[in-house]
């Protein structure tokens, strides 16, 4: 396996493989051990505060000197009355009673939202060569100034007309997004059904109709996965839910425990956690709320709606009501150091041409 | 590429290709034409009556003297009484009148069922070598009496809870379909959520934990996808949507027209037209029964209670209701024999060798 290509040239990185930015999973620490070894780590800041931004680039940067990424969520704050999401409320105090936490309406109301537009100028300032982002495109000023500045731009796109909007936008790379992933989808067309694309057809048709290098995430965690990748005509794999159960993994020991125990593990796409589609292990908290009927508010409301109650079921280990994104069939092995998960990976990829 | 391995040796074959079977869509001279190239032709004959089974095989048997399987639908008929689909029946006949078609109740009353059950004895006293399967597992006398002719026995999973049960009962192979593939799914755990995996998720998770031979089956149609399932584990290729544009396909002119135009043509999962969940590029028929809120009639059922409506529609090329099969993007180019298309595919392959 040759693993330098144009991408890793560009990037200058020894293998085209990026850990994928997994917002409540990811590290710093993960990140810099990916980058450390010439892969590309991913730093998850979608929705923070500039002070925590600013906090968490630091600590990537202490931790490494090689290129990394920022992921950024592309989103808007919809206006919101409180009448409007009063029954979500009531109903996750109830939940969250019942299961032995303690939810005040007060820690479900006047929350602080942070954009993206928060977030520009701190990257620009702290010189972040590789900026990645999901759930939309970037507005034209942002583009400009990153640009400007030397920046590569990583969208992502779930179908061939989002990639096709980001190429015309003029982002330099997407990231194509199959239906395997884990977490969050990127799909940002509105009125339109979530488009569910497996990665096999998904690549190939983006490759083939938009001329700008194309990563390939979802379902990616093994040798066969990774050249299977490479021949639909990617420069780059990303790999996320294989990094959950490490050692730098945010993800609780009942979480990771479950990725690594169970088989044909069942995940399916839910609303429930943050009011967008992604892709978890089923849950109790899932399913209670779709039980309940109610409709769910949009992200980010939802996903501030939630974030306390997730806070307490993971202070106690609690994997029934806290969100376990995870890829279709991620099956892991035991827990490692998120290095010895990469180096592994590459390992396997080059004995495997060996066969 | 060496096209050569145990399963092209255990069949008889020069080339792990199959063409899928597609009812309503394939033919004999489409198995016989792919057959005869030394890939593996298929036939289609789930739910037919005796009588066109043994016609069709002889009508294949007559185009070629290579192996070539018969594909079976593995069903029950579940009972019913002519009330419960009363509501469904009288908004077909509605509907289609609104279209300016004549649909009488007796068009939609008294059908005849027929189950594979019916076509055992048949295929083994025309000698039929490779048998394969989807809907379901066959019943163990099935098996054993299809396995004492030493018939070859490959049913479909699409998850790996499926290839379990297939494999334990004895079955010789089977075909991993991913969420991608066009027509209907294969799925058979009762009182599950329709597993919806991806391929590249689906096919090594099958390979890892089943040792039997996997055949790969949705989105595969050119040199990069066909290398990306080998490179999964599979040890064969099952090519569908690719041979409904050929001149040897039932699919009337508008519907070839269709994929042959359409850019990330949208499809959908849906069961208006049989009754078992089916994927294909939505149309107003689909969107009819959807908005109509009707309870749609189990499979065979619903599939009955369609023939006669769909069979107006094509008779006039009337694309929107008839039931357009076809796997997630499935741009396919002119329309051109299905022997060249199956050429063009192993010459794509072969000189993506040399790149």
């Amino acid at each position: 396996m040759n693993w330098t290509n144009n991408f890793t040239k560009k990037l200058n990185l020894q293998y085209p493989i990026i850990q994928a930015p997994m917002f409540g999973v990811s590290t710093p620490e993960m990140a810099a051990a990916i980058s450390n070894l010439g892969g590309l780590g991913s730093l998850a800041v979608g929705g923070l505060s500039p002070d925590a931004t600013i906090q968490l680039i630091g600590k990537t940067k202490s931790l490494t000197n090689k290129p990394f990424a920022v992921n950024l969520f592309v989103h808007e704050v919809p206006s919101y009355n409180e009448d409007e999401v009063l029954p979500m409320k009531q109903f996750l105090i109830s939940l969250a009673k019942k299961r032995g936490y303690v939810l005040s309406e007060d820690d479900l109301t006047n929350f602080q939202f942070y954009t993206y537009r928060d977030q520009i100028d701190i990257l620009i300032k702290e010189n972040i060569r590789i900026v990645s982002f999901t759930f939309g495109n970037l507005d034209k000023d942002s583009i400009n100034q990153l640009k400007e500045t030397g920046s590569t731009l990583i969208g992502t796109a779930t179908c061939l007309e989002e990639a096709v909007i980001l190429y015309d936008h003029g982002i330099d790379m997407i990231t194509a997004q199959g239906i395997e992933a884990g977490g969050h989808r990127g799909s940002f067309i509105e009125n339109k059904d979530l488009p569910q694309i497996g990665l096999i057809a998904l690549v190939p048709q983006i490759v083939k109709e938009v001329p700008f290098p194309v990563i390939a995430a979802g379902g990616i965690y093994n040798a066969q996965t990774i050249r299977a990748a490479f021949d639909l005509g990617a420069v780059a794999v990303q790999i996320g839910s294989a990094f959950i159960a490490s050692t730098e993994s945010l993800a609780i020991p009942s979480y990771q425990q479950l990725l690594s125990n169970t088989t044909a593990t069942d995940t399916t796409l839910t609303r429930a956690f943050s009011g967008r589609w992604a892709r978890g292990i089923t849950n109790e908290f899932m399913r209670e709320v779709e039980k309940s009927g109610l409709k769910i508010p949009p992200y980010p409301i939802q996903n501030s709606l939630t974030t306390k109650f997730r806070k307490l079921a993971q202070q106690n280990n609690d994997k029934e009501y806290t969100n376990l994104w995870a890829r279709q069939s991620a099956k892991t092995s035991e827990i490692k150091a998120s290095k010895d998960i990469f180096l592994d990976l590459i390992k396997q990829v080059e004995e495997s041409e060996k066969l």
